[in-house]
């Protein structure tokens, strides 16, 4: 950062406008408000832009496989976690996928009532252990890559406690410092969590008395419209109606969490994400959920499973790597037609723009749709995964297949995202996150959502005929259903979330730091020692 | 630790035998293996006892309030933790305590069905918040102690990596130090996991192949005999049988745990710990349960629960202080006897033991009842605890009063223990643990388990025709059953387990060391340039 660090204004010319570079003032601030930067942002590195493409975004080989390492070098940790993540997720459906392929293609026989069931356990034991595996690698990619979180912990906790200590008067410093914070902290934290009540509060509210009734009726109209324009037409003003409920609910959860006093950007964005995860959650599931247990027709809920999954997702494809580029060919058209028309260029010759940094600056920047400064482009990438994640594991037993569907859909969705950074959008800016965060907490709301809705499902295929008594189909699944929830929470004891050899090395240098505390704590005081005698 | 660090050997006298000191060997285990010392244990400091005394096994005049500060210089932070835990358990039975009063007091009139209901959902909320300020205030007293947890972690890691160093052969060690010794890790870490499963595996098969035959045949038969004669008898026998079998099965978890590589003491103790209250719990709890879901009679539950409550542990509490006083009398009494006939005391008059030493010495020492060396008699008590708040919570609906019974029983069972340490028992080893390790856990499983068995006893409430079939009380209390879940592991997000202080002097601490690591890493590559230069 440039500062004037001379005793006197600078004078400075561009084009015709001079102004002055007052003391102690940042140059770069000084000369976006005078409108001369217009923007600062990184450039893509051409060379190593095309070493990933044509090791990452082209590679069509192997399908899991990524760079890594050079990701992370190129875009930082948080978006190299992201990838790392959906190239492994990628990698563990193929197991239920070739499970789901089974029950579809194989006739058990005799046995054919138990497929279910045995999918059903199976998928959610692959799923505690997938999250668990994950955190296992999470901590040794963190290793690998040298980061350390008590440090970032430490960034986010220092200016809390920095401002505190401004806060305190002088008086109440003098007096007695240590008892003093410990009481602000302690009033501060309570005072949080009472705002974070309250705002969830709101934000569960809006959901249930808004947006509830109005998912239901839609689901509830579109069942008893019988032409099918007349569906269509529903079908359009649902969508226009969701939208801009969504956007006015990302807005509102945006400013909710303002008026909270979350410690550090890491909390404030989970804050976020579980506020806007709610709201997706209703209106991706609620429709679902109302064929499931309502109409208790299953080959209707395939039908719509099916319909939501590629509809949804292939077209999200397509809009998520088509809108980019259209906007930056609009974009550009439009430069260029700005420059032809001030240079009326009277050669003839077509203009084109001149540099790459002109070039860039065109395209759009990887931004979240929620449009806040406080999360980037994942933040998008990673609700269409988790919302994936819930169609798949929560109807699971409602349509096997589906695993298959969401396999090659990552597979694709993998090369699709890099092409998006390193081709469509500019380059973003690299941010700091040691793990996904808030969402990985959601993943497991969803695996324990998927325990209860499966068991639902199961009840209402095994009772077809609508005589709910507790005979021994319901009453195996309930007893299932407490079963999968031990799995839950007890198969995850099993699995250490932390690898043995990062643990140790994590240790090691907590015992190097504090003998090197030590050792320079005994010199010291042996030095006053000198000094005293 | 006295060493013979001369060149020689030297030859010690002691009474009329001789015995030779040898070089680097450690006196006190020469001295120990020729017989000389019996036994070395830390003795009473007669004037903190008096006070601890005084202040903390004889006051009652404020039922819960504990020194807490003195009992961790005194004891050490083992025992000052379960102290804590269970003032802090009994202050918070207070509430649950005066609503289960005020259920059997108060006629609720037309709103009487929805009182056991609230009650419910009163008491898992008040567990789940119990448990999440536990450890906060567990947090609170490591930073007041001034613990550091990643030290301990360390040396229980340090012993193992220097084992692995030495088992790596020197070739390995030149050719890539690091990889190898991570693939060592790595495998060392499966092959445990791998062991325990085993482990686990042959409890669980003990438990439900064994165990669980016999207690649902103790139980039936009870309820088949119909003369009072033989049904004492009968549990006389049962009662012998069982003691055998979970002596039996307490040697048997403390072998196995010996096979399972265990990185440091205490993950090897909290292995130990799931398996013997594996089998308490069994034993404990399968009775009531056979008597809540086969014989849906509330009126004998209930008569069992004050049964075993009230005897069971009035009769514990008398045992566990009466017992070991009686063993000291006896010990003392022979010793008197022996010195007696010894001497042969001319004058007559009566001999009583000479020192301080002698007596301490003849005092029973503070061992668990699974006779193990990995454990001390805190086990037995935390044992003790756990199954109360086992049995309070999972029969919470069947009754309520029985909360009170509770409260009452740990208001003294605080000072019998007291007692016990200060003045029936040899002073204990202090011992670190920084938590209450594996038994948090084991309370967590078990307020998970209540709300499982809760609803179970609800729908017998008020299903008493006995025709399940689903209608709204059964679906309700399945939905308060799911929404209980949701609270267990929803509320807790919302208190922190480390009060914001803590944190901050965490965050500082590990920042400061930081700090001087990097100046203390500057300076010597500055002396480096220097000497280059």
């Amino acid at each position: 950062m440039q500062v004037n660090k001379t005793n006197s204004e600078i004078t400075l010319k561009f084009d015709d406008k001079e102004f002055h570079w007052k003391q102690n003032e940042s140059l770069l601030t000084r000369l976006e408000s005078e409108g001369v930067v217009k923007l600062v942002f990184p450039l893509h590195d051409e060379i190593k832009r095309k070493q990933l493409l044509r090791n990452w975004a082209l590679n069509w080989l192997d399908f899991t496989w990524q760079p890594i390492d050079e990701i992370y070098s190129y875009f930082g940790t948080k978006i190299a976690t992201y990838f790392a993540f959906l190239g492994m997720y990628t990698r563990w459906l193929f197991f239920p996928a070739v499970f789901g392929l089974a029950t579809q293609l194989i006739d058990f026989g005799s046995l054919q009532w138990l497929v279910l069931p045995a999918f059903f356990i199976f998928v959610i034991s692959w799923a505690v252990f997938f999250l668990q595996f994950w955190k296992r690698k999470n901590s040794a990619l963190l290793a690998r890559w040298g980061i350390n979180c008590s440090l970032s912990e430490y960034k986010s906790m220092g200016n809390e406690l920095d401002s505190l200590g401004d806060a305190l008067t002088i008086e109440e410093k003098k007096f007695s410092d240590v008892s003093a914070e410990k009481r602000k902290l302690q009033r501060n934290e309570w005072f949080g969590v009472l705002l974070r009540i309250r705002n969830n509060a709101i934000i569960v509210l809006a959901i249930i008395c808004l947006q509830l009734p109005f998912e239901l009726a839609y689901a509830h109209l579109y069942e008893i419209t019988e032409t099918e324009v007349m569906r269509y037409l529903l079908t359009a003003i649902y969508l226009v109606a969701i939208q801009y409920y969504t956007r006015i609910g990302g807005k509102v959860s945006v400013n909710l969490i303002k008026y909270e006093n979350n410690q550090g950007e890491e909390s404030s964005s989970a804050s976020l994400v579980y506020k806007v995860f709610g709201l997706y959650f209703m209106q991706s599931y609620i429709g679902l959920f109302y064929h499931a247990s309502l109409y208790r027709d299953i080959l209707a809920l395939r039908q719509v499973l099916i319909q939501r999954l590629i509809v949804s997702q292939v077209l999200e494809n397509l809009i998520e790597n088509s809108i980019p580029y259209l906007k930056y060919s609009y974009k550009k058209y439009i430069a260029v037609h700005k420059k032809k028309h001030e240079r009326e260029s009277p050669s003839g010759k077509s203009v084109r723009l001149s540099t790459r940094v002109e070039k860039e600056y065109l395209k759009p920047s990887y931004t979240a749709s929620i449009g806040a400064e406080l999360e980037d482009g994942l933040f998008d990438d990673f609700l269409e995964l988790t919302l994936q994640f819930g169609m798949i594991m929560m109807f699971a037993c409602a349509f096997p297949l589906i695993f298959c569907f969401a396999a090659l859909n990552n597979a694709t969705e993998i090369r699709a995202d890099a092409l998006k950074l390193l081709v469509m959008l500019k380059r973003p800016v690299p941010r700091a996150a040691a793990t996904i965060g808030a969402w990985l907490n959601i993943f497991q709301f969803l695996v324990v959502m998927a325990i209860c809705t499966n068991c639902l499902l199961l009840v209402c295929l095994y009772d077809a005929e609508g005589n709910w008594r507790i005979e021994p189909g319901l009453a195996a699944i309930l007893i299932m259903e407490h079963a999968l929830l031990l799995i839950k929470f007890g198969f995850s004891h099993f699995v250490p979330e932390e690898p043995a050899w990062v643990k140790a090395n994590r240790v090691r240098y907590v015992a190097q730091a504090q003998n090197v505390c030590s050792k320079q704590l005994l010199k010291s005081i042996s030095k006053l020692d000198a000094k005293l005698d």
